[in-house]
């Protein structure tokens, strides 16, 4: 059983939709990121920060996922982050109508004594301050440091953004954010130029196009599973980094042939994150479901052509 | 060796990409078609029509390549069809500039005796009228009729196409297409309502994203191969469908398991296709680069997981 760290956002989200709406409801990147990640066998923590606003009920819900919420800091009178995002009917396009940091513009991580030692540190989209100060914080050298970022801190934070891409391992972004970062449109060069950064392996998401996964010359690509219904994108690019990161940490085997399982773990993860709004589907998933629809991926991606 | 025949235009296109631009060059559905077709063991011919202007060279082309040229129709003092178009930074977007009908509009098509009993029929892209000329004129139920199509036809001649769905095996359609002639934005219930109108089996087509290959609930998935470089993607959606149906048409097996295996091959076939302008790259294309990009093939999609 492996250690994973988590760090990322505990937030309230409201999301609107072509199908509804919701008022405020459990979200946050490190939430989607524990969640999917609590499937595998693997010990966890949260590094994060809510307010005293947030529910016991939501606190519960990581400890019964055997999720260390130690480091999950709770500021007295403090409101938790905040975001509120409508949905295009193209579900790709959406829209921020609003985002308030809340008790998560002063925060400061701790890395709990017996985190400093994780296996992989899966480092969600945040400020990349404090990425940093995680980072700094490990006394042991982790097999893998993942991190998930976004075109706000490549406008706003630079610097420190490239900071951070030099010390990780594994770097997902999606493809227009590939491409703003590299100026380049093709993804081939796009995460070429990446890896010169940095990070030995590259991968990035495509939303319902699936994922690519580079290192130096070889590529995997795991497609986002076809379905019938796609209820709420939010969390979906969260859930696969956890679906990824659990994984490998489970597996404890960092080599380029099983990062390929693990995208595809995390796509099959994705895949159910987007059926519910909110973590509502993460939560009720079953080992046999989730056994079932890897079974699917199978069915979906293998060919049998002699060469 | 099994015979394939195949519809389409024959034509000249000029071309403009970000890259360069083309003046009258080889081009059309059937053009690109029988070339990809030529790379396997098949007896092919090419059903369509060309004015006089049209260069003995092309026509020498087809025939260097095996393909039997006996229907394809010169029209003395005809023009050959012309089609001018625009691509944009975005490969993805094209506007068309010109569209010159000339001899395609007056064609009637003659399908030769020796391929009345064709294996596999391969219906380019073209007026659905001729496509039913064509589908009547086979004295032997074909193993497979494949048809592509797109939306001029469903916006101009929307009984006819359906009238030509009904009597097909495989429809081939892009995604935007399949939203629309459904009127379903889920890929899954578009390919569905697509069933209810005949074919077995239905290809979405996403271009650079890949493509679908539904039957019932049966779902596979073939990437489009990620390349440094997209030169020129016109053609890019025949050359799938001539490597598609030539596959086939060599193979014989029309078992899902093994359309699986012919979506691999177009994709594969269409990744060449894209790196030059017009049929360049595909005129020039050898076997054993075709082997070693089906081996990337496998590389990108094939992984391990027990289940």
């Amino acid at each position: 059983m492996g250690k994973l760290l988590i760090v990322g956002t505990v937030a309230f989200d409201a999301i609107e939709t072509p199908f509804g709406q919701t008022d405020k409801v459990l979200g946050g990147a490190a939430t989607y990121i524990g969640l999917a990640a609590s499937n595998y066998n693997v010990e966890s923590a949260i590094v994060s920060v809510v307010g005293e606003d947030f529910p016991q009920e939501y606190l519960d819900l990581f400890t019964q996922r055997n999720i260390d919420t130690s480091a999950l800091e709770i500021v007295p009178g403090g409101k938790t982050f905040f975001w509120k995002g409508k949905y295009h009917n193209d579900l790709n396009v959406r829209d921020t109508l609003a985002t308030e940091l809340n008790v998560l513009a002063d925060f400061k991580p701790v890395v709990p004594e017996n985190f400093k030692d994780a296996d992989i540190v899966m480092l969600g989209n945040l400020h990349p301050q404090i990425q940093l100060d995680v980072i700094a914080q490990m006394t042991e050298k982790p097999k893998l440091i993942v991190l998930d970022t976004m075109n706000f801190w490549m406008e706003h934070t630079w610097d420190l953004l490239k900071e951070v891409i030099a010390k990780i391992d594994v770097l997902t972004i999606n493809d227009e954010e590939a491409r703003q970062l590299t100026g380049e449109y093709s993804l081939v060069k796009a995460a070429a130029k990446i890896q010169e950064m940095g990070p030995e392996y590259v991968v990035i998401k495509k939303g319902e196009h699936g994922a690519l996964l580079f290192k130096e010359k070889n590529v995997f690509f795991a497609p986002a599973l076809p379905l019938e219904e796609v209820f709420d994108p939010t969390g979906a690019g969260d859930t696969f980094a956890g679906g990824f990161s659990g994984y490998l940490a489970q597996s404890g085997n960092i080599g380029f042939e099983n990062l390929k399982n693990a995208i595809i773990h995390g796509s099959n993860l994705a895949s159910f994150c987007v059926e519910r709004f909110s973590t509502e589907r993460m939560e009720g998933v079953e080992r046999d479901e989730i056994a079932q629809r890897l079974h699917q991926f199978k069915e979906l991606t293998q060919f049998d052509i002699e060469l």
